[in-house]
Parts: C-alpha cells; structure tokens; sequence
C-alpha cells in the first residue's frame, strides 16, 4: 500500500462500481482523487469527483489533463470491452502512440492489460493497482462472515487452491467450484459467473447429486497474474450466483482478491446463509 | 491384450453399442463371448450372441447363467444410470451381496465403478477392460485421418496434455479445448459433450475471439483411471460438437482413449476437415 499524502491520483475509469469505490477509498488514504472517465463506459458519478471524460482514442486531452492535474500516478480500474483498432477515434497527440497501440490490441486478454500498463510506464507515468491505492478492497484472512466454512469444507478448500496452483503456470486456474473432494466444475474462459451457473446446471440436471447446501467456490489471483489492471473479484452477483448453485460458500485469496460492494455482498452472503472466508495465500 | 483362443468371456453390457462392438472384436481376437445384457439399458442387438437378460439386482440368476457359461471372466461396458439402492429389485441370490452393494452405491461415481470391479473381483471373477480383449477399439498414435495438425497445433496438443496431467491428480483432467496456447475450456463433472458445447457457445458469444478453424480438443485418460470399467472414449457426437465449435481437431492418448464407431467416426472427422490425433502417452 502507498499512502497518498496529498500526492495526486488520477483513476482511468472503465465501467462498474469499482472506479468509484477505489476514488472514494483512496480519498480515504489520503490521496488528492482525480479521475478520466472513458466515454461509453465509466458511471456518470465519476462527476462527484475532480473529472474529465475522455474517448478511446483521445490520448492528446488525457496526457494534458494529466499534466494539468500534475498527476504522474495512475490507477486504471473498471470494464472496458476491447476495441477493434479501427472503431476507435485517435486524437492528434495519440499519434505517436499509435504503433504500440496497435500492437498491444493484437495480442490476447492478458497480454493487452499487461500492454496497457506498459504503454503508460513507458511515458514515464508510475501504474498502481486498485489494492495499493485502497487495501481495503481485499478479502481479508478468515471468515468475512458469521458463518465459517466446516472442517470438511477447509479440507476442499485447501484442495480448490492447491489444484488452482498447478493450473496457474497455464494461464488459467482463477476459480474452481470442490465438493466432496471433487472438482464440480474449473474455470477457463467462460469466466466465474458462467462457471457457477454451470454448477447450478449441474445440480439441477441430476449429473451433481447431493443434497442440501454442498460445495465451496474457491477464488485466487493466477500465479504471475498482474494485480494492477487484472484483479480477481468476487460481488453480489457472485454471492446470487452461489446461492443459486446451493454453495455452502465462497473463499477467496485474502489481500489479492477483491470484494466489490463489500457492504452489500456481505450482507447478501449473510442473508443466503453462504460463508465468506479468505484464504491466506 | 489377452488372447481369447477359445476362452470364454462374458460381457456384462449396459446401453449404448460399445457393449456390441466389444463383443464383435473379441470373437474376432479368439474369444467364446456369452453377453449379459442389463434390462432397461442394453441394446436388443445383443440377442445375435449368446445372450442372458438380468435385471439390475439380479444377481443370483447372473452368477448362476456365468457358472452355465463356465465362465470366470468378464469384461463390464455400456452406460448404467446409477439407480438408487431401493430402486433395484434384488433377487434371492443377490441377498448375501447386499452389504457390500449398499457401500458401493454410496461413493462417487469412480468410486462406483471401482468398486463394481472389487466386488466381482472378490467373488473369485477375473475383470478385464474392453481394450483387454479388443485393442483394435482404441486410439493409434499419430494422425488417423488425412489432415494432420499443425505445427502450433501440436504445440498446443502438448501442452492441453501436460495440464491434463497435472490436474489428473485431483481426480479431473480427462479433457480439455486448447487454442494458441490457452486452455479455452476444462472438463471437470460436466463431461466432454458439455465442455464443447461451452466452447462453441464461447465463440458464438464473441468472448471466444477468433476466425476460421482453431482449437483442439485434448482428451487422454487420468491417472490411475480405471480403464476396465471407466473408458475414456470419442466417437461421431464428439466429431459433432468439434465441428459445431470449428476446432482444428481432436487429439486423444493413443492405446487408452476408445474410438467408438471407428469407421463412420473417421469418416465424420474426414467429412467435417478435422483430424483425429493419437499422443503418444
């Protein structure tokens, strides 16, 4: 964690809730909270803030707000669906960003994020992520919640993210629903949420039989995996999504995995009788 | 491979055609093949060979029809629905085995199949796998159809194949879909049919981003599997699926994955432009 100490701070924000949950909690730390909302999708109260809003493309304005905002820190958080080159409107001074630019769109999910980071660092600017500038975003160690997961369940947990360490070299192995000592279901590309409405597939179609709340999502950053632009997250839809698949709970890396809304997502485990529990990792 | 010269062998069968298959290529190999078919799940077909029908539960009437057959070896393949204990109509002669049948129905599903062959295995039978007595049924190394994979392509079969085996110690690891060196998706309980459904449905989708043919389907067996009773196989639905996702093609562990339906599965593949690769395990 960097403490701000009135340094300033300028956030690109993509769409969701995070970019303003890190403004709000950075302020907190003491940063000076600027933030450059990416048209189309950042949440309109990014305005509440110190402001600007840029387009994809227009990297001229937001190297001058940046200078004008005396602001050589950055935190990118936030949705942003990757642009096909030629959709994107370029501005005179993203000229000669645009070969990198370029480059970086060919590559594949994680390679363009790590590329973004990058592209900025080579400009002389410093890229934090969402958990330097505001630590508490993270899953802490243990439970989260009034329940805790049973001595059965830690022994699947501990399995979920051993087995999520050996797939972590292939650039996979974020998530994995166990119970019972099985692997129900492991995630590639489909991504959590699509991953946990299979598990609830799963049960409904006879082919995971059990009954009664069984199972445990387990949530860890990849091994290698760049925390700065890339964040493993968990939030109340994952919790909705948990409770649908009848999960006992949820246990995440505690100080890598972040816990979007965390208010209202532990409320929400709270009230679907789900535990919340971080993983020392 | 055991050599059948005159043996007498008797396939317990439940549905599908890998019960008539088994039972063709190992008279072809020496056998004397007697089949006892499962009510309710074996193919009819199965009434061109020395055949018994024996409900699930009937247990006396089959070890009396193997001792008729002067037979002590079996081979155990075809889908079984795993029925519920009170389901099952026991028969008389069933009554000493009840204990030991109550215990297996309670495991998960290897555990079932595992312990079907120890419960054969402890009344004095000898259990052999179909590729026992029909070796022809199983993959051969190297490329079975006229395409042939690529150079990227066999980097990503190797290496579909070595996450396939680092998961196998957690009991999953049977598949996987690889494309330019990302696992797009992993099999865990849902099964290789579903796995590639999601994979078609992750490039219809658009968060599978890609043109043309690609990807590969991996599929080798898991350590320590039970290939006697738990055989992993492909055969003309998985050359569909592969086609409906536009993958390359499909690579599986040469003398240890069952092609079913050889002749019209290749000529699918053939059909469809995809190869079908054995690895050399």
């Amino acid at each position: 964690m960097k403490s701000g100490q009135g340094h300033s701070l300028a956030i690109i924000a993509g769409g969701g809730v995070m970019p303003l949950e890190v403004a709000r909690l950075a302020q907190r730390c003491g940063w000076n909270v600027h933030i450059a909302g990416i048209s189309g999708f950042a949440d309109t109260r990014i305005e509440h803030f110190s402001h600007v809003w840029v387009k994809l493309g227009e990297l001229g304005k937001l190297y001058r707000q940046l200078e004008a905002w005396q602001c050589r820190t950055l935190v990118i958080v936030g949705a942003v669906i990757r642009p096909q080159f030629g959709d994107i409107g370029f501005d005179l001074g993203a000229l000669s960003s645009l070969p990198d630019i370029a480059k970086l769109l060919r590559g594949g999910d994680d390679s363009v994020l790590d590329g973004v980071v990058r592209f900025f660092e080579g400009r002389g600017y410093e890229v934090l992520g969402p958990l330097d500038v505001a630590p508490q975003l993270a899953a802490e160690a243990g439970a989260m919640t009034a329940n805790e997961p049973s001595g059965d369940t830690l022994a699947d947990i501990r399995q979920g993210a051993e087995l999520l360490r050996v797939m972590s070299p292939f650039d996979i192995g974020q998530a994995v629903v166990m119970a019972s000592g099985r692997a129900i279901a492991v995630e590639a590309l489909e991504g959590t949420d699509a991953m946990l409405e299979r598990a609830a597939a799963l049960r409904a179609s006879g082919r995971w039989r059990v009954k009664g709340r069984c199972g445990v999502l387990v949530k860890l950053a990849k091994r290698g995996q760049n925390l700065r632009v890339d964040l493993p997250a968990i939030g109340p839809r994952t919790i909705e999504l948990a409770r649908a698949a009848a999960l006992e709970g949820i246990a995440v890396g505690a100080g890598q995995v972040l816990v979007a809304e965390r208010e209202r997502t532990l409320a929400e485990a709270a009230k679907a009788g789900l535990f919340l529990y971080g993983i020392d990792p």
